[in-house]
């Protein structure tokens, strides 16, 4: 694996030994010195063309805890600024000599067209609306966390599809892994070729929500409403938010799930957010070593598998 | 101590215990590898929702000193502009599981109030009007190495009171450790509840020069022109800034303090400013060493503590 | 050396013996781990008043492949934007207890001015139309590595000369190699003192072509433009920019140079620059290793030198 670009380049089984790396680091998370020195004089660099702190201080965090070194390429005041394109950019960062970019896009297949221009290891940290692979890589270790397996789940994706790359990733993933799929959004918010994808679909949450294990709510953006693509935040949080009592009727195990940032009393209230069986946190904490994984699987090399054994603090003193 | 929130929560034991440990971080600055690999795997995060390049950097500096990874949360950039709540931001930050967050904020409380939300240590780098508590630790350190001790000493503290988190902080530190405070402030620059505080005021600064023994201005911001708290920033400056003339009028011992940065020409002037017992570049100096000794306490282990005599390169080579 | 100024300070001897510790640095580079302890437990702080991405991350990323701490001291959010003054920003930094500054300043002279203020080791990152020396240095290890050497080679050098300091570093570094360069440019974007340059001059670009060993293109700004220094961007790039089939007319063993980032279309064409004698990425490349060579000139001590043998993971492994 050279570049981590779309859940659809990856196997099932690609994604389990992912996921399973994943544990590794997870184990590594709780030890006093949380650090491993398998990308030791590795540079990574962080090239987001758009604003997201926590997503890049993620991996940012991860590429650390490895020891590799991290360079931010903050766009906003660089030459991109002065014209300079996207080509040129890679080119540029690549000649410093760094071995990976983790690269967040607004044009859908940026982070495909930049492995032509570097030798470096690209890893998409979200393109446009079409895919988020970390993202949902941790979401499904999240639920395999909590329900031990995916294989035969339902799981609820709730809200603006249409325009969510988190969704597209999250439900190739999913099935991947033997979960089946409600998407629950009213007819706005579903992209045209909804016929497609492996998933049933729905626009009212009340009718699915005791059959799900998992209620994913995606993020509602303030400009669908500018669009007009939903009446007004009040009416949509009426129909497609989650509130305390439509939590109430998940089932006793189900678990409840969001990207982040929420807004809260949009597409999830507090009552919802904040109960136990909310992961949101835990999707986060689970983000870092999901990135970890991800990084060592494309950087690191087998033999420093071992190394993971010993902390950073037990190497050197 | 879990906690930097407030000088209020230090005893006089507390505050001379950090001002001795600071005296090993000045100690180890001095060394041709001024780095120590005490909280070597730890992480910490300085979360900046004012803008405080200088303290930040002092924090950082004092953190990688500690061998500390060190994460800039940069809140100008963050989702916190898409009306993400601090609750949130804090969550989602410790989740990534880190150590310590240092946190400036314009409301006075937000330190105490995230200790709430988080596992990890906070230390307050200003809050609002209400502290700034490393900033008193340094003042007390530098006060501390010139004079030998706080005790009985007479420090006048110039300016705008009213608004100063560092008048707060100051007062309670300098007092704790024994010393006399005077705030020197015209009536409109002095907090409402002057008369409880532990210090006599004047409006005349001429007429206690001659007995301080620190002269300590406060920076003077541009907005309380605005808002006609004082008539002139050069009237301001006639009545209540340290001119060189007066400046001569110190005692032969005395000190020259300033938080920076300097308005030159409005309550310190470029003669005062640089004279040789003009102490302001040597706290700035000190505050790394104190920050060191800040996050040590709160993140080391007594156990490390002698692994502070040996620098990073002597452990590593 | 205390500090890295202008090319004008340096002799023939100075420039080949930095040119020669890069060769040392570019052999690093080729490692898997690229990074050496010589500058552990140093701090280096960039310091940039102009926005400069590409070069401020090349300096950061020398700096870490030699150990050291990084601190970017970002002057957009700092309290140089309320006033501060550049000598106490300095002071304030040194006052952190840093070893070295690598400044960007938009007045020529800056960095001079500033080593009065500081103690730490000063490197010139650019300053106004002046200088920046860095620049000079890897262009010429770029043209060194191509050509063997310097001396009797015809440099071309094309376009803004007069507010460019990368051409006034370039003509000296390269002249003081025992090259000969021949400006290229309209009148309006020559310097009034030309005639003490140590060049030949002409306003025909098509004249010379046959007879560079290196054809060296300067950015054009757009400003240029809106003070009418040259007609259109279009008529600039048809008398002045660098065709595909003007590097056609190159001898065959010349070489296409940009100090990036490029304008595509105007000073250079993209069938120009993408050419495989166009050593822009090159230059990048050498960047790194140039800078690595100066901080370590500057602050390593020769003792280190020997230490280059060993990569860090050999050392802590």
């Amino acid at each position: 694996m050279k570049h981590l670009l779309s859940i659809e380049d990856l196997s099932r089984g690609d994604i389990e030994q992912l996921l399973d790396l994943t544990d590794r680091f997870v184990e590594v998370s709780h030890r006093s010195v949380p650090k491993v020195p398998a990308l030791r004089g590795r540079t990574v660099v962080s090239l987001f063309f758009e604003d997201s702190t926590r997503t890049r201080l993620s991996f940012e965090t991860a590429a650390k805890r490895l020891s590799a070194d991290v360079m931010t390429f903050s766009v906003g005041t660089s030459s991109v600024k002065k014209g300079e394109s996207l080509r040129d950019t890679v080119e540029t960062i690549s000649a410093f000599g760094i071995d990976a970019i983790i690269i967040r896009h607004r044009s859908s297949g940026a982070p495909l067209q930049i492995t032509r221009w570097t030798d470096a290891h690209v890893l998409n940290a979200g393109d446009g609306w079409h895919q988020h692979p970390t993202q949902a890589l941790l979401d499904s270790y999240t639920i395999r966390s909590h329900h031990g397996s995916l294989d035969g789940l339902r799981i609820g994706i709730v809200g603006d599809v249409k325009h969510s790359r988190v969704a597209r990733s999250d439900v190739q993933a999913f099935t991947k892994l033997g979960a089946e799929v409600v998407l629950v959004a009213p007819a706005t918010l579903l992209p045209p070729a909804i016929d497609t994808w492996p998933v049933t679909v729905t626009h009212d949450l009340d009718s699915v929500l005791s059959s799900l294990d998992v209620c994913y709510l995606l993020r509602m953006q303030q400009e669908r409403m500018d669009e007009a693509l939903v009446p007004s935040l009040r009416e949509y949080a009426q129909l497609w938010g989650l509130s305390g009592q439509r939590a109430d009727r998940l089932p006793d195990n189900a678990i409840i799930m969001h990207p982040g940032p929420m807004n809260r009393g949009v597409e999830i209230s507090p009552e919802a957010a904040d109960r136990p069986n909310s992961l949101v946190t835990q999707q986060v904490a689970n983000g870092v070593a999901v990135r970890q994984a991800a990084l060592f699987k494309l950087l690191g090399s087998s033999s420093q598998l071992d190394a993971l054994g010993a902390s950073e603090g037990t190497t050197t003193s």
